[in-house]
C-alpha cells in the first residue's frame, strides 16, 4: 500500500501568517501522497463582530444561522485558496477544496434531541467517495481542506476540522497506509502541562484513560484524542500529535516528536 | 475530437438566488464535458461597504487593494462553493476551484505605465496547463471558476471573468471542439437595444466592425465581443451570446436563440 500523510492544523496557524507560511514550507516537503485539512481561527468572528452579527447561543451552545454560515463559508474558503495558492507556488500541485465539491465529505444537518444547531453539519463516513479522493491524489494533487461541507440537497454545512480530517483518514485506509497528523499549539500530549518538554512520546490506550481520569489530559484535548483513537481502530496506520511548526519531525519515519498514539 | 461547452455567467444570475437556480438546473442537463466560470456579483461591493471600506480610486481606475482583495476572495470563493454544492446536487459533479488551484490559470500582476492597478491579475494565457484541465474534464468533473488567479509566487489576484472564460476556451481548444457562452441579461446581441425581440441570430465580423460605427453594439458590451472574436480566431468553435436563463436553447445544437459570432 502506498502512504498518505493526513494533516490538520488549527487557529492557531491559520491566524499568523508567518505561522503559516513556515509550516507550508515544510509541509511541501512531505513526500508522497498528501492531504492539508485546515480549521477557521479567528477571522469569521473578527468578520462577524464587525458586521455587528452577534453569535446566538442556545442552551449554552453556538448556533450557525444563516448569516453566520454565509460568513463561515466566505471566509473559509478564502483561507482555503491563499492556502492553495501558497503550496503551487512551491512544489505541491493543490487544489482548495471543501466536502462539497465532488461532494467529497457527505454530511447531513445536525438536529439532536430538541436542539437545533443550525447549519452544523455531522458526516456521513460510509458515503466518502474514496475513488474521486484517489482519482485526485494519483494524479499527484494535494486536496486543501476546508472545513465545510454540503447535504444532498447542496446545503452547506460547518463542519468540525478534527472530524473531517479523522473521517477521511478511515476513509482512505482502504487505500493507503495512512499517518494522520494532528497539530495544535503544543509540542505533543504533555505530561506536565506547564512544560513543553514534557511530550509523552508513545501513549498506549490504558495510560490515556488513566491520564484522563487523572485529569493530566485537559478538556480541549479530550475530543482531539477521542477522534484520533477512533481513527486509529477504524483502519489508520498512525497518528502522531504535535505542533504544526515541527511538522517536517512529525512525519519523519520515526516520530522526532509528538505523541504517537498506540493502540493496545 | 470531444465537445467541450464553456459557459460564462455574470452579476444578473449571481446575485438572484432564484434565477441562479434556475440556471444551474438547466446547466446540469448539458451533456458532455463542461466548465462553468462565475463572475463576482454586487456581494462584494456590499460587503466593502458594510464594512466601511471605500472604493480606492486612481485616475478613474477602481484600484484592488489590500482590504479589498481580502473581501473579494472571500465572497468569490463563498458564491464558488454555493455553486458547487448546488450542481452536486444535481447529476453534475462539480469541484469549485479559482486559477489558483493546480495553478489552472497562472497569471501576472497588472502594472500599466504609472498606474498601479493593485492586486489585478493579467492572464498568461500560454502558460494554462491544459493537462492538469483534462485531468479534470476527463474524469466527468466540471470545473466552476471564480475570477481570482495568482501569480508566481502565490499571490492572489482579481481577475475578469469573460477574460478567464476566453482564456480558458481557447487554451482547451487545443484538445477539445469548444463552444463557449457569454452569458448576459439580454437575448443577445440585439438589433434594437430597446427590444428583446430583435436578436441578431449570427454575427458576422464585416458587420459587428459596421454595428460598432453605428453604436447600435453598446459601450459596455464591446469589450465582452472583444474577448468572443479573439476567442473564435484563436480556435474556440463556435462563440455564442445569450440570456442565461435560455442555457438550454444556446447549447442546443443549432442554437435557438441567443447570437452566434461568425467569423470571416
Amino acid at each position: 500500500m502506498q502512504e498518505l500523510t493526513v494533516v490538520k492544523i488549527g487557529g492557531n496557524i491559520i491566524d499568523n501568517k508567518e505561522k503559516l507560511n513556515s509550516f507550508l514550507e515544510k509541509f511541501n516537503t512531505i513526500k508522497g501522497a498528501k492531504v492539508l485539512v485546515h480549521g477557521g481561527g479567528k477571522v469569521a468572528t473578527d468578520l462577524s463582530s464587525r458586521l455587528g452579527i452577534e453569535a446566538k447561543m442556545v442552551d449554552g451552545r453556538r448556533i450557525t444561522d444563516q448569516q453566520t454560515l454565509e460568513i463561515v463559508v466566505m471566509v473559509y474558503s478564502g483561507i482555503n485558496k491563499s492556502i492553495a495558492a501558497q503550496l503551487n507556488s512551491f512544489d505541491t500541485k493543490s487544489i482548495g477544496v471543501c466536502g462539497a465539491d465532488l461532494n467529497l465529505i457527505p454530511a447531513t444537518k445536525r438536529v439532536k434531541g430538541d436542539v437545533d444547531y443550525g447549519f452544523v453539519g455531522d458526516i456521513l463516513p460510509d458515503k466518502i467517495p474514496v475513488n474521486d479522493w484517489d482519482t485526485l491524489l494519483a494524479s499527484g494533487i494535494c486536496p486543501v481542506v476546508a472545513p465545510i461541507t454540503a447535504d444532498v440537497s447542496g446545503q452547506l454545512l460547518n463542519t468540525n476540522a478534527d472530524t473531517i480530517a479523522s473521517s477521511v483518514a478511515q476513509a482512505l485506509s482502504r487505500l493507503y497506509s495512512v499517518k494522520l497528523i494532528y497539530c495544535f499549539e503544543k509540542s505533543g500530549v504533555l505530561r506536565n502541562p506547564a512544560d513543553e518538554n514534557s511530550v509523552i512520546s508513545k501513549i498506549y490506550t490504558k495510560e490515556y484513560i488513566k491520564l484522563k481520569e487523572r485529569k493530566i489530559i485537559s478538556d480541549g484535548m479530550i475530543p482531539k484524542l477521542d477522534n484520533a483513537w477512533e481513527a486509529m481502530k477504524q483502519g489508520v496506520n498512525k497518528v502522531i500529535i504535535g505542533n504544526a511548526l515541527h511538522i517536517e519531525k512529525l512525519t519523519a519515519p520515526a516520530h522526532e516528536t509528538g505523541t504517537l498514539l498506540v493502540l493496545e
